[in-house]
């Protein structure tokens, strides 16, 4: 007979392994264990150092598939003398679980594990198949995990009709917030070249600076978009404008700025790329300044359009909860920025505090209500 | 009986002493003997380390007053290994006179000092004097040069009713220019406080480059103004801007930026700093952006108006050379910026090629030449 987890034990379990990522630590190794038993069929997808685990319960090409995304894998603890329990310590105490991970995000992948595992056992579903994908480089550089994962699932013929993940999402009280969608992220890296001069005769010269502080102003100073029906307003940061000419009667050779936008669903990153372009050529025309332009595009924008899944879910948090969750697309980036690629996804999980943080912990009962919330959205999607 | 000076031999003999600022290297001792000689009454006045020499022909209090300024100290020469012939040799060949001061502006003092004792010798003027103020730091900081010599004349009772400052003041021919006036010059540091926070949060942050950049858009795209009668327009450049945040998605506390502004005489430095804080502060109560700006004056604006004196020169130089100079305000600060506070300053001198550059030289009858014309101005002026 299969013991259903704890998710509070299994997540004090999970923070005893120190995987700081890239290392292991013997969490997936773990959660295999726990899945093997009940009836997962368990898979390593390692690649390039990087540790993954795909598990799944039920048949390949079942009619109905739901899955769930997670990451093992923790940021150093930083100072240890700082923390009040050893970061990997899983202390429990007055119904906190201490320790690196407790919020993000080993309770959610124990939540999900617990609960797949208690519905498979006590009501198994007809015809249908859960698939947990949990990545042991989510907070590196990600090159290896979640999207190998999906490759690997790709040339296997595995699949999932929707997916959780299973980060951190309610920024204060447990159910106040899914999200069904994030903003774009792209960074600019702008360089303006002029001709150096002395600053009393700027006619032999030209200013770099004063062509790209025209870009900037430009850019800053008139809105990208006044947000869309499900997205917060698009938004233009200058992170740094650098020089470094010492001398006050120099007019200087070069300048460079960055540029972070985070873009909702009126733009992409090739229209947000044209347009600065656009624009730099525009001053350059006028001003003989040319500009040297490279973008590195983080993630598209993406929208998991409220509908069936979104209703179940939201359906399920409100009855759980007590509250009536904000569907959002705000925060910065996610696994879900791959997953969207291959079905309707979105991010329900615990309360976001501690994140990163010295003395990281969580409620031992917020991720056992976490675990109902998951079983409860398997029951009715499978219903 | 007194030997006439070849202005070109005086040249010669002073840049052979190597008087590299603040050092004297026995050029003031040199001109105050020679000088001595003619009937000059000279006095060192020396200050802090900096050698300077007043000298007057004529009786304290004369009727009238005709003074010259200039100075013997040099740049340092550099790399020797780059002279073609050693920077304190004042070696001559082929007509030239090479050397480090041999354009600014050893040639210069020689110039006026020579024309000023074969002036008083051959035909001395009636209740006349002649005052020449030579200083030995006007490369360098300037802070005890002509200004000590002027607080000094003042202190005792010596005064000159005009002045001519021998600096180079040609660009390419004998004759072409002489300086009336100089824009005024100075330099604005700014720094924007915000506060830090997350690109992605802007709403909990406060981006002070945003601020800093829209300063500096205002004040780089409408000019200061259109030039007035005898100036220019007035010039504003940014010579440096600077954040130093490698992270692309921070929003950074600080940054900085760097003014430097070339003002005629529409402006002063006390209207441009109010113009440039009013400006400041508005931003401020809109973005709640705080600026921190500190501003360095180098030198206000000044004019001599064209007049008698201007005419006097301006008549000298056409018979001289055939050019009929035009009277500019172009160029970068001289000790006529001091000199403007006691009487009517302008500045004729050589051809300004060489200065500051390795294998500075000067066509010796260049000098006889320059020599002619304060003469000339000697004898006009007291005729």
């Amino acid at each position: 007979m299969t013991t259903i987890p704890d998710p509070a034990r299994l997540t004090a379990d999970l923070i005893r392994c120190p995987s700081v990522t890239p290392d292991e630590g013997g969490s997936l190794t773990l959660l295999a264990g726990v899945l093997s038993k009940a009836g997962f069929t368990c898979q390593r997808v390692d690649r390039e150092g990087v540790p993954n685990l795909f598990a799944r319960w039920g048949k390949k090409g079942a009619a109905r598939s739901f899955g769930f995304n997670g990451h093992t894998d923790v940021v150093p603890p930083g100072d240890l003398a700082s923390w009040t329990h050893p970061p990997f310590s899983g202390h429990e105490e007055d119904g906190w679980i201490w320790g690196r991970g407790a919020t993000d995000m080993k309770s959610g992948v124990a939540a999900f594990a617990a609960a797949a595992i208690a519905f498979v056992t006590q009501t198994p579903p007809k015809d249908g198949s859960i698939i947990l994908t949990i990545t042991g480089d989510e907070e590196g550089p990600g090159r290896h995990g979640t999207r190998a994962l999906l490759d690997w699932m790709q040339a296997n013929d595995e699949r999932m009709d929707v997916c959780i993940v299973g980060e951190p999402s309610n920024p204060d009280r447990m159910g106040e917030m899914i999200k069904i969608g994030r903003r774009g992220s792209m960074t600019l890296r702008i360089e303006a070249q002029g001709v150096q001069g002395h600053a009393a005769y700027p006619h032999r010269a030209r200013n770099p600076i004063h062509a790209l502080v025209r870009l900037l102003h430009g850019l800053t100073s008139t809105p990208l978009d006044h947000g869309t029906e499900h997205f917060d307003p698009s938004g233009l940061q200058v992170t740094t404008v650098d020089c470094g000419n010492p001398a006050s009667n120099v007019i200087p050779e070069r300048a460079q700025a960055t540029i972070n936008i985070r873009f909702n669903d009126a733009h992409d990153s090739g229209s947000l790329d044209r347009m600065i372009r656009a624009r730099a050529e525009a001053i350059s025309a006028e001003t003989g300044i040319s500009f040297a332009i490279s973008a590195e595009v983080s993630g598209e924008s993406f929208l998991t359009r409220p509908g069936p899944f979104v209703d179940l879910v939201t359906g399920v948090v409100r009855e759980e909860t007590g509250i009536d969750p904000v569907l959002s697309t705000s925060g910065g980036t996610s696994d879900a920025r791959f997953i969207k690629d291959h079905c309707p996804v979105l991010e329900f999980g615990l309360v976001g505090h501690f994140m990163h943080q010295v003395d990281e912990r969580v409620p031992a009962d917020q991720v056992r209500q976490l675990a109902r919330i998951y079983r409860r959205v398997l029951e009715s999607y499978f219903s």
